[in-house]
């Protein structure tokens, strides 16, 4: 996260790829999928400090899918923080296997991990020196309302995530995932956690807002990560799709550099 | 489920293979995965009446353990229940993907889904003819301490999930994971969702007793699949392991058909 001031960047642009909504033209290409992706990173890569791959849309298309991911990982190379949203999480002899693929076999830098198994579910992703769990807090959707929004005791049951899951790890291996559209409670998520990252989804696509986010979440480190998927991916879907999605990241860092 | 009378067996095989740990005389093959589970489907064909493929292990092996996945579901065939041990869930345009991978791109029946991100998460996992969500209620691991079995409410919050999840599908495209290591709420938990089969693991290196989940939460239409995956499968390390798994499927065989 070091590059953060350097690059006046909070940006975490989301690779969510799906093959039918890139450009026409790009489907004549041997992996349409990965050809995309590097065009996208190539005009971003100085503007953010993050990829984020959603690996369902990857899965999506078996093992050309697969294949367009793991290329795509180790294109984006090491100067990037490379998250796998895979919102994984099982018993520990399972988790470990998550954890080895997304680690070892493959270079992520952070793995989106679900809480509901509790801790041997999350542990296995804290045990890798140098790498990051990001466990899901309070999510962006309407479906956080049916149980992450609903008491436990006299809390909710996302703060007694955010309380339990920050004990089984440190702000050098644990984040967690707040939802752009919670601005509500990002002043008590805060509070809560003064030290951890969040990685935020939910800006563009989901309506959250940045400025929002900046003003009631940001710590003396930054803390945000601040994740763009389609706004950016799909600000064209012509030739120029690169160039545009070159634009929408460019606004982003501007209003970033501006709250940093 | 109609094999379950006809085969006098409940029994999911589950494929937990790793590569560390199959005998060593397949490491010749090309893919000693899918051999492995080859040798043991055919082992195992006539005493089961599903397969579970835990898709941990095979990512753990990158690209390479994708296509033994593939193989491997498609070689299983249509006449048993194949279910994806993936964990799945997240926002609904992302685990619309999911459902697509596992229920389109790959022939799988069920998927298993994590319920913490709520209904938008889980509906598109209901929303496949013939397909099965299997979401996460109580699971076996210690961690379910952490937040299935905290109260929310006059409730569990396992027991909230159970009662929620429930509106959003009927037994005919939902099912529940239900760990054999809790047979204390086994009783309960089949008094709240009377019809709906339960994914059942736990028993053998988990400690859970089949006697005892039996006898608790089996219904009219026996509503249970109770799976083994180590104690079958790594039955013996040697060249004689697909016979030693045959033998040990057939012991849950015959005592699972002196329940029916």
């Amino acid at each position: 996260m070091n590059t953060i001031y350097k690059k006046r960047s909070y940006l975490c642009v989301g690779l969510d790829t799906d093959i039918t909504k890139i450009p026409q033209h790009l489907l004549n290409e041997t992996d349409p999928v990965f050809e995309f992706n590097k065009s996208i990173i190539d005009a971003t890569r100085d503007l953010c400090v993050s990829y984020k791959i959603n690996t369902a849309f990857y899965e999506a298309l078996g093992l050309k899918g697969w294949e367009a991911m793991e290329k795509t990982v180790r294109y984006i190379g090491e100067e990037h923080f490379r998250i796998a949203d895979a919102k994984r999480g099982d018993i520990g002899n399972t988790s470990d296997q998550y954890a080895k693929a997304f680690f070892e076999t493959l270079p992520f830098d952070a793995i989106t991990v679900a809480p509901y198994m509790g801790e041997d579910s999350v542990k296995p992703f804290l045990q890798h020196q140098g790498k990051w769990a990001i466990v899901l807090g309070l999510t962006s959707n309407k479906g956080a309302f049916d149980f992450e929004l609903e008491k436990m005791g006299e809390e909710l049951l996302y703060e007694r995530v955010l309380q339990k899951v920050s004990s089984w790890g440190d702000p050098g291996n644990l984040m967690f995932v707040i939802g752009a559209t919670r601005a509500d409670e990002f002043i008590n998520i805060r509070k809560r956690t003064p030290e951890h990252f969040y990685l935020v989804p939910g800006v563009g696509a989901q309506g959250g807002s940045l400025k929002e986010i900046s003003e009631k979440a940001m710590n003396s480190e930054c803390g945000l990560l601040v994740n763009a998927s389609r706004a950016v991916i799909y600000a064209s879907a012509s030739t120029d799709f690169a160039e545009k999605a070159r634009e929408v990241a460019a606004e982003y860092q501007k209003e970033m550099a501006s709250y940093l």
